[in-house]
């Protein structure tokens, strides 16, 4: 019953916004780190673990399965089915369609870290809006899970989107109560994770056990829905002390995105369409000045997006351009004058970011105007500008209390320092229900929420809960 | 005689000044490329050819030593010995003491282009202050060149650094004329090469035998005083449309730094101490916000700058952070807005670019009270911030007369459109004179022209030849 939002408890409020910095007070408790004892591996011999799909194509007819194995003895493929076969047949399976995709294997070192079997699996020519079983392993260490295809990518098409963002899902006692708050509202089709993934690097030599329990830790999710990855500052894992100069490195073997189906030259940036949204990954730790090819993609990426086949514009990344906390406080900025033009220009409906210790919403805001020559730059409104959605939590229970800039600055309409995770439930071309939900309610109510107006079909100016 | 800037024409116009834009119309004649065949290799059997030199380790007591040769089959070392021995042995060369270093060999494939074999000798344990022949080559194919070792790092040792900044050294007419103006003036002892190699990227499949003919170009100088390297925009050379993703191939290849003496990951950031000068090269063309490796390490980098052993602290980049022209307009704000506090918390006495078609000279300013919440954005005075010089060349004869920004702003002290070079005299820990000098004067005068003193030891307000 978590997360059943009362839409009634939001329209009696919509009235007029102004920012407001939420007065709740979240308890102080839950960022201790989970013992690695209590992510064990799966039983069975050589049994599949860390299993995590996500989107591998443009459109939505094609997934990554990806999942790790001890030894290297084991079939390195998956087997898959639709899953309405089942039923028309009998007990033993026999009948049923069966289908296979073969992995590519890929292990890494990383300082004394040797790492398991790493498989990454293509399905391609799925249909759409459909569920699918497949299966890993074999003899007493197979494992089975499902997945449901998207509907065909379209304008009208409803689709939920399930947002975590960190700084911190890590794998704390706070993660874990997220994440099965998210699991237990049973909404969210795809989840939209905006980085810091294991958090390996803040123990000695980046221990990268951390990786694997942290792919045992979401697996209860990942392995049913697929997750967007978007890469954050704890996957850098740059440690040159120890030798280890390679940017990503545990990331980019662990985690595979179809990144060469958007015409990107790097998995760091991608996008993909799915259902009625277009939805652009950036990196806020790679090259993006003008040249660099982050830069050169999304210039060309931007153009590309035909609204009318997917109305809903959503930009992710880790690092958030408007944030008014006190920590990481204008990180953003070396991004925002370079991408901030292209996000007005073609109207951009939402950004979301995590990295920061609390959650945020800003209005429809641009600082585009801004020119070093005339001394302007303050943020203006601006209806054609995204809202800017901070979805972070706050792992570090130092400090909440004070770490909002005093005077909430105008471009922010709603700030608090709790744990959560958002929705995002597109209706059709014009209307997307948002909200988001603090980890400590349990009761049907949303810690903010608001109906978004598609900036290409309906740029209404749009009114919140939170008014 | 081109470069002897009469001192007397500097005092006598030691007024108050006020930002002035030059009414100098340079000749709109001289970009035309070279062709190759101007540029024929050297005669000889696989005669060693693009020699060039730059500092090898932190302190200067270390050269590379890069060539390039058709074959394989050479001797892949470089003999050297020191000047003043030869006058003292019979002509034979017997009884000088010849010396040894060996090279590392690469080659590299770009699209249809093979590279010959490129190698990279570094030579240690130099003497300061000391000129040494080196030799290259055997048969009818040896060569033999010279260079003059820097005196000892210290607070008042005397040095020139000469500055060619592009965009465009390329391989024109009008680049052709800068280097030769700038080697007619024979002052400078080390050159400051402000990025933007041999533009192979602007021809057909990068065509890269342009890196070999720019290689053979700037022989002349890069031979005999080392050159160094900052990376710009033309280096990038990626082209995924012909399969070339690996950013900087070419460049990498072809231009050693001694980036690990000073504790970089790559050579496209680093840093040298020479005579009484702390140099920093920055990328503006890799990540640079906060957690990626070229923030690190320069946040460790500043503090050890020891300003009692050298006083000078140096810092050259591509792409301008100060500009008012129109060309590359705030392109440099990405980086203005990471690395500016650092430049004024650690007074940095200048900052180098190049990139843009004309010459700039900034007031001190600084825009770090740049607050988005507060919407304060105006560069103001600020003596404790650096000089920012755009070096540009001007390689597009298009759109010059009309290309700055109307109503000088503030913060820039004295712009012109035009080709020329720069020469920084360092004449002890609290004096430098710098001069700029366009092509077009084959007179005794400096286009423009300012005492500037040290930001550690005498703050003082400067004020220059164009008041």
């Amino acid at each position: 019953m978590w997360c059943l939002v009362t839409l009634s408890f939001l329209l009696l409020n919509g009235v007029s916004e102004a920012g407001r910095t939420s007065s709740y007070v979240r308890e102080a408790l839950p960022s201790l780190e989970i013992p690695k004892e209590d992510f064990p591996p799966p039983s069975g011999y050589n049994a599949p673990e860390q299993v995590h799909i996500t989107q591998g194509d443009y459109i939505g007819r094609s997934m990554i399965v990806s999942w790790v194995t001890p030894l290297e003895d084991q079939p390195k493929f998956v087997t898959y089915w639709e899953a309405h076969e089942k039923k028309s047949v009998d007990t033993n399976g026999g009948g049923i369609k069966r289908n296979r995709a073969h992995a590519i294997t890929t292990t890494y070192r990383y300082y004394n870290y040797s790492s398991a079997y790493i498989h990454h699996a293509t399905i391609n020519r799925l249909k759409y809006n459909t569920k699918y079983i497949y299966e890993l392993g074999n003899g007493n260490g197979t494992r089975k899970f499902w997945f449901t295809t998207p509907p065909e990518v379209g304008p009208d098409v409803p689709y939920t989107f399930g947002i975590i963002g960190t700084r911190d899902l890590g794998q704390t006692q706070a993660s874990n109560q997220t994440l099965e708050h998210y699991l237990a509202c049973r909404k969210g089709q795809t989840m939209l994770f905006l980085g810091d993934f294991s958090y390996a690097d803040v123990h000695p030599f980046h221990d990268n056990e951390k990786w694997d329990t942290f792919g045992r830790f979401i697996e209860k999710s990942s392995a049913y829905e697929p997750w967007i990855y978007v890469p954050g500052n704890h996957e850098l894992d740059l440690a040159p002390e120890i030798g280890e100069h390679t940017l990503f490195k545990p990331y980019k073997h662990r985690y595979h995105v179809p990144f060469r189906a958007s015409g990107s030259t790097s998995p760091l940036w991608y996008s993909i369409k799915r259902a009625s949204a277009h939805i652009i990954v950036l990196s806020s730790y790679s090259a993006f000045s003008i040249y660099t090819p982050q830069y050169r993609w999304l210039k060309h990426e931007l153009p590309k997006v035909n609204r009318t086949e997917t109305p809903w514009l959503i930009v992710l990344m880790h690092s958030p351009m408007y944030n008014s906390n006190n920590y990481h406080y204008m990180e953003g900025e070396t991004m925002r004058v370079v991408f901030e033009p292209w996000f007005v220009k073609y109207k951009v409906d939402l950004v979301f970011a995590g990295h920061v210790h609390s959650y945020e919403r800003s209005e429809r805001v641009s600082n585009i105007q801004y020119n070093i020559t005339e001394g302007i730059s303050s943020p203006v409104k601006d209806p054609s500008a995204p809202v800017y959605l901070t979805v972070g939590d706050g792992g570090n229970i130092e400090g909440i209390a004070d770490s909002f800039i005093e005077h909430q600055p105008s471009y922010s309409a709603f700030r608090e320092a709790s744990f959560g995770h958002a929705l995002l439930q597109i209706k059709n071309r014009t209307h997307a229900f948002y909200s988001w939900h603090r980890n400590q309610d349990n009761v049907p109510i949303a810690g903010d929420s608001i109906w978004f107006y598609n900036r290409y079909w309906f740029p209404k100016e749009e009114t919140s809960s939170n008014a």
